[in-house]
């Protein structure tokens, strides 16, 4: 496994083979463990990327208290069998200030989009720049972030990157938390509070499982477990291609949340694919041990 | 010399060599064959696309009177030996909506910028898919757009894209006058009132050549020749990196002017080099014979 810090090194490495891109912020977890094996299992050549996106945060307190628990990031790539760990410096990054914004209409009107001005343009802008940089075949991303994969799917056909986006179920705790690197920052009784958000989820797609297809119902069943959450943000169900928002599944949808527990902002979503016509919700998979 | 529709043709003819770009809308001209001749003698593989982006036009009447002599464009490419001519459907670049969309700050401030809105969102935005989509090593454009060049060097710098833009001399008709796929459009009489433009342009140039670098007194130069154009919008010096105003010739910078004779917009520039702390004018290059 090599380590690089600029995009000439990443395309070195690569020539020829296959590559899977995995872009995230480090402080990995079994979630961001499970896009590497993704990877590892579909491409020649995998390369991670592990950059704090400054253009994505909204508050700098936030920014400045994500975790860079950089070591035990490499130990986890190791593990996974990646070839090559692309960190580069916010100089390699944006050696002077950027002029360019790469920003997607429509899929960030709804939900994250309003509650997080520019996050999105941030995302879609520094995503761009790794895909140009790098040139994957394919790139991995969560699932948690439903809204996120919508807007990249956009941003990557509209632009013709030629790399096939690849998304990945959500990784739960064993009680059903789902994983982020800002869970780190519970208390255990913020912990116990936030398990809301996931029983809600999944109690809506046990609904879909019985039949269940109207949005305003599988909100109401979902809400319904989320009273200890201190601030909903809001429960909504959205179309992934695009996350418009749908009155009913009739379409490849997710029921997606926001809220915040204390000081931490978490979101969560159950996607539900459709499959010969029928509804599959994906609950995310479960991993065996507590974090 | 293969004609192909999709991005995927194009990506499939190049695998291995070192790829030339040439963004054209058609309509080629002695302009376009320098970028082609330029472009063939520097890369192994020389694509051409050939595309009326509707993106960056103001006005549905310009866009669609634009000239579009396919057939001519096609021999003009073969007696270039131009490799691929990318030829896409206005389907295979906007297959749905676009909802992408790439904008570069500050440099699309003045000049072009405030006269056409929106126009350098369209240039960049369209680009971006042809360097995503077909991902050369080297992109030619002619130094005649300016402002245009340093939008998209601005713009493949900061999204990372792997890929030399390298600018091309202005190419003038015997008479000074730039050529331009939108002179077809002037009289003789427009034509001749239309070179005011190149002759202030040039007049400039000899001044700063008698080692005049004052942005006023060029501007003042090089408005007494084009008292005979219709409406002339601006005659400004600019940084050639990002197209800030200058207030005299301290770095690398271009004279621009825009005007309409007649119904027809114009746009012309001279550029001023710096070569060992020398400023070196660049009048752009005569061709023989008149079009």
């Amino acid at each position: 496994m090599k380590v690089v810090g600029t995009f000439a090194e990443v395309r070195a490495e690569q020539r020829g083979a296959a590559v899977g891109l995995v872009p995230t912020m480090g402080a990995l977890h079994a979630g961001h463990r499970s896009l590497l094996d993704a990877a590892r299992s579909s491409v020649a050549h995998v390369v991670a990327s592990v950059f704090v996106n400054p253009l994505q945060f909204n508050e700098a307190s936030d920014l400045e208290r994500y975790p860079r628990p950089f070591e035990a990031d490499l130990e986890v790539c190791r593990e996974a069998g990646v070839d090559v760990v692309f960190h580069p410096s916010v100089e390699e990054m944006f050696p002077r200030p950027m002029r360019t914004t790469v920003s997607v209409a429509e899929v960030v009107d709804r939900m994250e989009g309003p509650s997080r001005p520019g996050h999105f343009d941030g995302v879609a802008t520094v995503v761009a720049k790794l895909l140009a940089g790098v040139q994957p075949d394919r790139a991995f991303f969560g699932r948690k972030d439903a809204q996120q994969v919508a807007v990249i799917r956009t941003m990557t056909a509209d632009l013709n990157f030629p790399v096939e986006i690849v998304p990945c179920p959500t990784v739960r705790d064993r009680d059903g938390l789902a994983l982020s690197s800002r869970n780190v920052f519970l208390s255990d009784d913020e912990r116990r509070r936030a398990l809301g958000l996931s029983r809600g989820l999944l109690a809506a797609a046990d609904a879909v499982g019985g039949g269940e297809l109207d949005a305003s119902r599988l909100e109401i069943i979902a809400r319904a477990e989320m009273s200890d959450v201190d601030h909903l943000e809001y429960v909504e169900l959205a179309a992934q291609a695009d996350a418009a928002r749908l009155i009913a599944i009739d379409r490849p949808a997710f029921l997606a949340v926001a809220g915040r527990v204390g000081r931490t902002r978490l979101i969560d979503n159950v996607a539900f694919d459709v499959m010969d016509g029928v509804v599959v919700p994906d609950r995310g998979i479960r991993r065996d041990v507590e974090s």
